[in-house]
């Protein structure tokens, strides 16, 4: 990003190692600046269980036979645009080619434009202990170590690193807040923890802004393996079971409506 | 599209005023030319009800969870390419970022190559009212004025914009004739209407070529919303219920076999 | 390629007649080089019959309501990147519109990346007859004269044209030995086979280095129609019926695991 001497947020063209060119939104303010855009997870149909647009967890239905699910976390496919990144599941070549440190998270609401994502996001935050050089650089490399995948490992053994978080907008309470009350009395706000393993031994990808002490994982940490055997398969999807108690009610174990109709867009420096 | 100084028919780069460079066909002739290229609504399958590659409906099989269905109509999701228009759903950046006055439509059978979109044809025609510029300056804008929702409207009192058109291929006869004759007895040709709303509150987004004058609205309007409840899934789809009656049978309420297996292209001037 | 002037082996960009602009992988030294990739044909779930992700068979669920599928085989719709071509199936303007006389085809164990696709390959192989001289110049149009379309013709009649190959990784019996036993005493290695149709009358696209004696090619033959009425669905999807008596078993008609979980890259020259 530092070859363009710029300050602006905005759309910018980017390129891999190998000749790869992709466009996306740049961060050039937020504590120092240089946030590329590598992904976006959007819920596009709650009531969905891996179904169509479930592609940070499986498109297959919910099944055994789909440990990875589509494996989007550790491979290379790409899919959506910038522009859209509120509005579908983005992931461009920086998010498996670019050699960064941290990563830093916003919640955006659904179908948000570009221009009106900072103001709008109702919780943004970085890491600063530059963890992603134990981890390969990025987390297609972080998730080659801690595999999103069924029955890869269990709880509480196997969880992945629980980073501390640095809070642009938001704060612990805030953050807590929008997650279900049983969520609260499980975990711990002020981190992002990677790789979560739940009680059935299904796995997540990431869960923004807390490091869970129970192994209800599913209930606040998002993307998942293809498989969820808890009354199977209603805690697959991109969102897993942030739904269990109800749509948005952000009772028991559900998440708040803010939460859940929000893309969560994940940036590397 | 004026800097390019030609008029000449074909495929060109073209960028929105963020930066987003896209690649679409331009019709450089009709009416003085200057169309551009911003969507095209195929059917993959009409016995698929909402499945995938109903992107201008939904791909989640047609629910009252989902009332937007894949809100195709009014965010910033892009999919497809130029080329290959008449044979997958097609929408690019132009089709939310252009300031536009005016919409042609053309329809082309499945499966031609660009070349021969213009000959192989059968129904083309464009406003001239200049009516986009009270709806926002592009379809992207109109349909968040005229969400295509399930439940957000009865039927007839708020049916979206109905606006007369000029042929440049076909006639009102012969636009008339592309639909059952239940269709013809019930609505009125000369027209690109938007918004249409069913008996049951199903939203659909455009019905080419005619006025409907009943409520009956999903035989001839298509794209649509993520639920139709009379018989669902049975009208959910990129082209509804065109086949009501059986699929090309051109009886009753079905379409002609001419117009269910030809793309619709959308243009903006 | 040629204005290149290059001897190595990555990822180019290149351009249609037209003025379609592609970045895709080029072989640029076996066998004097000048080898473009323009697909590959991934199983991203086995046990999904035709379902999501089966882009060169149908995502329809398998039905004699869609005889062509998905119809990638002969239309130009385009997806998926080269980096990803081992992780999900890829498609390039170059796949219909080179002009080209022979193809190569690559073996890839799936998830790998580009710059070790050369030496993971376990079969790799290359025509030298020029027959894309008389089927117009790619398989686009190849299969235009030979459409893999259910019902469209009757084995062992009606099967497209068996070119011989030239080994450059893998050998006669290597190639022979990733099918199963059933396979081998039923079809002949030493050859690429296109639009093969089986006892039910489903048509499949290519029977990669073998050409089949029987009418049983649904066990080694892939990419294929949108309907195979045996057991239906169980023998429809990209890999077709390389499962039938397990996966990834090689016992009877069951491929090995090896080919099961490996992309089949297409390049032409």
């Amino acid at each position: 990003m530092e070859k363009y001497k710029t300050s602006e947020d905005g759309l910018y063209f980017l390129s891999t190692p190998s000749g790869v060119v992709y466009q996306t939104y740049c961060d050039m303010t937020t504590a120092g600046g240089g946030w590329t855009l590598v992904a976006s997870v959007h819920e596009n149909n709650m009531h969905g269980k891996c179904t169509t647009g479930d592609r940070w967890s499986s498109q297959q239905g919910g099944s055994a036979n789909v440990p990875g699910g589509d494996g989007s976390w550790s491979n290379t496919v790409t899919f959506g645009s910038a522009e859209a990144a509120t509005s579908d599941d983005y992931k461009n070549a920086g998010y498996y080619d670019l050699e960064a440190k941290n990563v830093a998270v916003w919640h955006v609401p659904n179908d948000n434009r570009v221009e009106s994502w900072k103001q709008t996001s109702f919780l943004r935050y970085h890491t600063e202990t530059n963890f992603l050089n134990q981890s390969g650089g990025n987390l297609y490399h972080l998730f080659k170590l801690f595999p999103v995948t069924y029955n890869v490992g269990s709880c509480p053994a196997n969880t992945g690193p629980s980073v501390p978080i640095v809070y642009d907008v938001g704060n612990a309470e805030s953050t807590h807040n929008l997650y279900g009350p049983n969520v609260r009395a499980n975990s711990e706000p002020g981190f992002i923890t990677f790789r979560a393993i739940n009680s059935e031994k299904a796995a997540m990808a990431i869960c923004s802004g807390v490091k869970p002490t129970d192994c209800n994982t599913e209930h606040s940490c998002i993307g998942g393996s293809g498989h969820f055997p808890e009354d199977s398969p209603r805690q697959c999807g991109d969102f897993t079971g942030l739904d269990w108690n109800g749509y948005g009610t952000n009772i028991h174990w559900s998440a708040s409506k803010q939460i859940t109709e929000a893309a969560m867009l994940i940036f590397y420096r």
